[in-house]
């Protein structure tokens, strides 16, 4: 095995194959712009958390073709010239990339990346930017969807043994700190970015000692301030419960609170209100229970409702890996290339009518009506559009049934894409992790609930200018004809 | 951002708190013994392909706190004290390691990892075993369910843009080849791991140019012995299909043949059909019918029922995922601990029976009926057993419904587990990656088809001996007293 931290072939091989097609064609130089966007939300969620930007910042600022690469290049059954090869070795991103800040409430079709750079730099990246915000975008809406259900519960990030590999496990921890997690078990995560990291004890401590309450004597002894006891493996509320309740008094005599306990295995709505009576009876109503086993938002929310006494959850495989849905739909599709000097939009048609793309580049709006401060619609228009930079009315309507429309007169409309690369160049200040945070929670303050709610939600509109949408028309019936 | 390669804080948080209580307690040069095994089948399979093991030795081999991990310890909560960080800056693992060789098929409960290490070691490493373990194995198993549907077509992985992170990428792939896929997208796993890399070219190829033809064009002048045209762009049959025979024809003329064609949208048995018999009446018999587009197992075996004309079948999202399954509930469970100077053996209780722990450190062996050549059961036993290690008659009998029992004589019991560190020094060779491929395939000799088959396999049997199902019985019994 060759191990590598170089990510520049963290590509696919069609795309190095269209890159050398350009390069023998001499069309390398011509600009293309790309739209990276998903066409469905995830867990049939209202919304979805941009997440992943970060991470696409440091993957651009390292693209570089090292020795071992084209080296590996040259041995590929293609046949790479040396010409190409020499070119690979000057590459470097030199292109604008345009972006939707992490933490914001995003929706489908709605470009989350606009790449607008040489054709065979943008086409490099497809993949990886793929690779990146997918899954990141995927687990912060899902983190999202937990701290829904428990917003004023302690959440922590618990899934590093059942993440799919270790860049999984740290990323994900992200994500989910973005979304409102408060820790995550993950000491490099930690390490990495910042974020609170917890953790107590495993089974076996308690197995690698003669009794139980010895475990937890010696394990209090060591960390008096940090005592949250595992209670599950000899038998919750006959020996972990009356064990755990030995070790408080002790603590107590010393001067110091005991922090919780955890439940791992049963039925945690009644195990959680057997250990929480046990608790207070004892005299230790500040003792918290925390809670973990295969939960996600479905499980928790059935467990509040049947009052469990949970005041931390431990959320671990279902949050990590998505758990019922692995992974974001996201697509990276060209939309404009250049042509006798300027762009020309292109579109890609298919038989099913959503993967019909947008055409053209786009200027893209979050329009928020002045009266209610909620958000209407996300916009898209051509570059050239004055009505909404002027303020005027605007149409907003189904871009699949356009009868479907309203006006609206009295808005903001906000742009959602900010400049992170020009001419290849980081213009863009990376938000602190607590920023990020903050401002995720505020993004819930524009919409309705009824965009939000975890069941059933309404759909948010995504509606296109109408310049926009008949230029789409006029090109499904160009390549029609 | 701090980047890290670092992997030795891949681990929770608990596995730090529980060294530092071993630390403080003196019991951190104490022996202990884990095995690490999973519970259930993924997919409701018969069989899984055991992974991770190459990762796992590149790990272990890298294990060391550098500064930068010393130092962000010092800033926990905890407040670790200078002797145990000293002590972490000579940490290495010292102890044996056995495991099951890639490529392996396993059963539930049976150990596809044992560490025999200072406990504190053994702890430290559990996570990152877990997480490496349960994806590799996941995806091996996956990808070896889709191979045995298309057993004799050519596959290929094509899942990196939707897989969960970029290490799940290369390792994805590289479980998948070990299955018996054929190649992969990604360009970094072929670097690594020598993984044959396929690709041509996207949509945007299409419309980056003028027309479909001048695309298709374009691109087979460059590449003329790789050309894979991707038909789907506008309008598969009344304007792919008819330029990619254009191209077939301009190929022929220069003495080349065209590879295939990729259908990538719509409903792959009837464009399959249709384009076969276009390319065949065109007098391209030899031209392939590659397919992607969100397959699994389920629809390719339902394709080819309906007679789809595919050869070559690309798979994304579904296998790099796991798609209907995303994680592998492997669980690293402490098996036996040193005290007075030996081992004694402990257990795992739970309400729930399957969860139970196997006490002690096992042999495990596979026996091998020698009149059919087949796999009868996996057979656990207590270190000293001496009739298997003479061949001599022993019962096998389910462990959780005893009185199902047989007597097996005439057998070979093949030891599952290989020493791959001994005393913290790596003693095993790593298999070539085609080697595993071909050991993989001769697995499926030892075993009947009804555990092998992918809807409703039979149950096989993964048995204790009498001895050792013994010892389990009296611990569970001495912990209920």
């Amino acid at each position: 095995m060759n191990t590598t931290d170089n990510l520049t072939l963290h590509t696919d091989k069609y795309q190095i194959n269209m890159m050398y097609a350009h390069w023998a064609q001499g069309s390398l130089n011509d600009k293309a712009v790309f739209e990276l966007y998903f066409r469905k939300l995830p867990f049939a969620n209202g919304y979805a958390a941009a997440a992943g930007l970060e991470r696409v910042v440091h993957y651009i600022q390292n693209l570089k073709f090292g020795e071992a690469e084209i080296n590996y290049l040259k041995e590929q059954e293609e046949g790479y010239k040396e010409g190409f090869l020499e070119e690979l070795r000057n590459f470097r991103f030199t292109g604008h990339l345009y972006a939707v800040p992490e933490g914001t409430l995003v929706f489908p079709n709605v470009p989350l990346i606009r790449v607008e750079a040489r054709v065979w730099e943008a086409q490099l990246i497809e993949t990886a930017l793929l690779n990146f915000i997918n899954y990141q975008t995927l687990i912060m809406t899902k983190a999202s969807r937990i701290k829904q259900v428990a917003p004023q519960d302690v959440l922590l990030e618990f899934g590093t043994r059942r993440a799919q590999e270790a860049e999984a496990a740290v990323w994900g921890a992200r994500a989910s700190y973005m979304a409102g997690f408060d820790a995550t078990s993950n000491m490099r995560a930690g390490m990495m970015f910042g974020i609170p990291t917890k953790g107590t004890h495993a089974h076996a401590w308690v197995q690698g000692h003669d009794t139980e309450e010895e475990a937890f004597r010696k394990y209090a002894e060591v960390l008096p301030d940090q005592v949250t006891l595992l209670v599950d493996t000899y038998d919750t509320l006959k020996s972990g419960l009356p064990n755990a309740i030995r070790i408080a008094t002790m603590l107590e005599k010393q001067g110091k609170r005991m922090n919780a306990i955890r439940l791992d295995s049963g039925d945690l709505a009644y195990l959680s209100k057997s250990a929480r009576r046990m608790l207070d009876e004892a005299g230790f109503p500040y003792v918290k229970i925390v809670a973990s086993n295969d939960l996600d938002e479905n499980i928790i929310f059935n467990l509040k409702a049947q009052d469990a006494k949970i005041d931390v959850w431990g959320v671990g495989t279902q949050l990590i890996t998505g758990g019922d849905q692995p992974a974001l739909g996201g697509v990276y599709k060209l939309v404009a290339r250049e042509k006798n000097g300027g762009y020309v939009p292109v579109i890609k048609i298919s038989g099913n009518p959503e993967k019909v793309s947008n055409p053209g580049i786009k200027e893209v709006y979050r329009i928020i009506n002045k009266e209610t401060g909620k958000a209407e619609a996300d916009y898209m228009t051509l570059p050239g559009e004055e009505d909404i930079k002027q303020g005027k009315r605007i149409k907003l309507f189904d871009p699949i049934h356009p009868y479907i429309h309203k006006y609206i007169e009295d808005y903001e409309a906000i742009p959602l894409l900010q400049p992170i690369f020009l001419e290849g160049k980081l213009v863009y200040a990376l938000p602190e992790l607590e920023q990020i945070r903050a401002y995720h929670k505020e993004q819930f303050e524009l919409f309705w609930p009824e965009y939000l709610r975890k069941l059933n939600p309404e759909m948010y509109p995504v509606d296109l200018s109408t310049e926009l949408w008949q230029l789409k028309m006029d090109l499904i019936q160009a390549h029609q004809a």
